[in-house]
């Protein structure tokens, strides 16, 4: 439904978590990615090939991935001309903004001109029904975060490919542009309308009794005062068994508000185990998941030993230490 | 905007809870209610006069408002028959449903044949940002509840106007689709796109420094696995100094939900208090609200006593105690 090969813009974006829906395609479905699209003074890549449109074309690329972080998820000036300058060299457009491709009146004429597909990931899905907590067969995780982009969707997927690979069946469901670009399907549940947020999360895990985990990718985080709604929303809708919580520890406060202090993990665990009791009253914890690529390798694993001995869970970095103690955990607490 | 005197659609609903947008505007804004528009065999009544859309007109009404809740918030089938009437006869159409007028392709040919207008209510507005949770100046009391539809809109209108009465300035913010109607502006907060829940509210009780209180309508609860989501976004976004807590108790369950307990009082003060505490670090509850209109007198007399004993506040029912025991007890704890 998306057509790949990719070409991934970067632009001017200068902070990695602005680009990274950008990174998550390269990384998770690097063979589908042709280049990279950035301005010629920024020095963020994805380590591919810095490409022109027409060269993507040349190079096999059929549509551009706007795949970057906007303020309030909107177009930005700037984007302008290399969208106008990808649709006359051949490609579709992907966006994950918020701000739909064909409301803005130069990029529509130029599609509808040309007969190129304007894809918006977080379109709104139609169809979709208020929740209603109603117990559902089924085995579900649900990753959680401290905060917004701490690794829940990097944790999803590790999570459910190395379950796979230990032999316990396992299907990521993706809740977030970048997760939808990667699997292919799923839904953007902080584009939904605000009454369907849990509907959202049950369609996606519908009922179930073949034994197989869902693993859910969790949205934003209890504390964040921006998307707390989401993310409480999708837990009930989620209806989780087994909870993941996911932190950033080199995060100085919540992402772009220096006025929220992070939660600590174990009060971060303790509120989404209430919430998520309303819906699954048994809902436990299986493991924390870390990404400690800013800390060195001693002073990493020092702060995974801390964390297991504050909450008594398995603590992970999925890149570094691989997924195994939280599956074992999971085994452990819910046999086949 | 909303042009009036109205129709007021009840159609073939059956339960009082769903023509609550109907009720609201006949209870609220009586002058401009010309009649209702029901099947001739339902006994649930608004007590204005019946009316077809052609009596109506004649009578000086300028649309019909469907003010009704269905299954998922859509247009249901018995409704279209009258809608096609109401637009041939002369009226506008007004309507409070998720689903809006003009995706019916048989509403949206004849409105256009005929130049009427359709306005849905719950059109999400455009140009919402991103909730920060920033502290901002301004004196706001919210109403929250323990569960949706137990007199959250009731109770924010009287205690608007009762503190106005009082002397002491406030305003109404309405965040569903009946206290839209009836103020005539706000936010429909269950129909923003879900990442906007906590920026919407925060845009409709926006930093003031003239003492006026913003009276801010609550949504859903906390408790309520359908909504939640919706409830702490707005919880978030509104900031409030003030919680007014509402709860009907004669609800045997959730709304819609058999399987759903509603909660108790004190946990579910204890409950917003903690969620609130992210955004308003000093918030507290100013009273508690019940609708007691099924209980006889002295029921409802002693039910208050035992709720202000449980929980140490105030307990009023508007329409029968009026709301100075919560006005006594915001003016002590918030001084001019």
């Amino acid at each position: 439904m998306i057509p790949g090969p990719f070409l991934l813009y970067i632009g001017d974006k200068r902070n990695p978590l602005d680009i990274k829906t950008s990174r998550g395609l390269a990384t998770f479905r690097r063979a589908d990615c042709i280049g990279e699209l950035r301005e010629a003074d920024n020095t963020l890549t994805l380590g591919l090939p810095s490409m022109t449109a027409e060269e993507a074309v040349a190079a096999g690329a059929r549509s551009l991935v706007l795949g970057i972080a906007t303020s309030g998820g909107r177009l930005e000036e700037a984007m302008i001309p290399h969208v106008l300058a990808a649709l006359d060299a051949g490609l579709d457009i992907v966006s994950g903004l918020h701000q739909h491709l064909s409301t803005e009146p130069r990029i529509r004429e130029r599609a509808e001109a040309l007969g190129r597909r304007l894809i918006d990931v977080r379109a709104a899905p139609e169809g979709l029904k208020v929740g209603t907590g109603a117990a559902r067969p089924g085995r579900r995780i649900l990753t959680v975060g401290t905060d917004c982009a701490v690794g829940k969707m990097y944790t999803s997927i590790h999570l459910a490919d190395a379950l796979n690979a230990r032999g316990v069946p396992a299907r990521f469901r993706a809740t977030g542009q970048t997760g939808v670009l990667i699997a292919g399907d799923g839904v953007v549940i902080d584009s939904v309308i605000a009454d369907f947020i849990a509907g959202a999360a049950e369609a996606l895990s519908p009922a179930r009794e073949d034994g197989v985990w869902d693993v859910i990718e969790g949205q934003g985080s209890l504390f964040n005062p921006s998307f707390a709604g989401v993310s409480l929303g999708l837990l009930h809708g989620a209806q989780p068994q087994a909870l993941v919580m996911c932190h950033d520890p080199s995060r100085p406060h919540m992402r772009g508000l220096p006025h929220m202090q992070v939660p600590g993990i174990a009060a971060c665990i303790e509120e989404n185990l209430r919430s998520a009791r309303l819906t699954s009253p048994d809902a436990e914890f299986i493991g924390v998941s870390i990404n400690g690529s800013l800390f060195d390798a001693a002073a990493a694993q020092d702060l995974r030993a801390r964390i297991t001995a504050e909450t008594g869970l398995p603590c992970v970095d999925p890149l570094v230490t691989g997924m195994d103690a939280v599956i074992d955990r999971l085994i452990a607490r819910f046999p086949a």
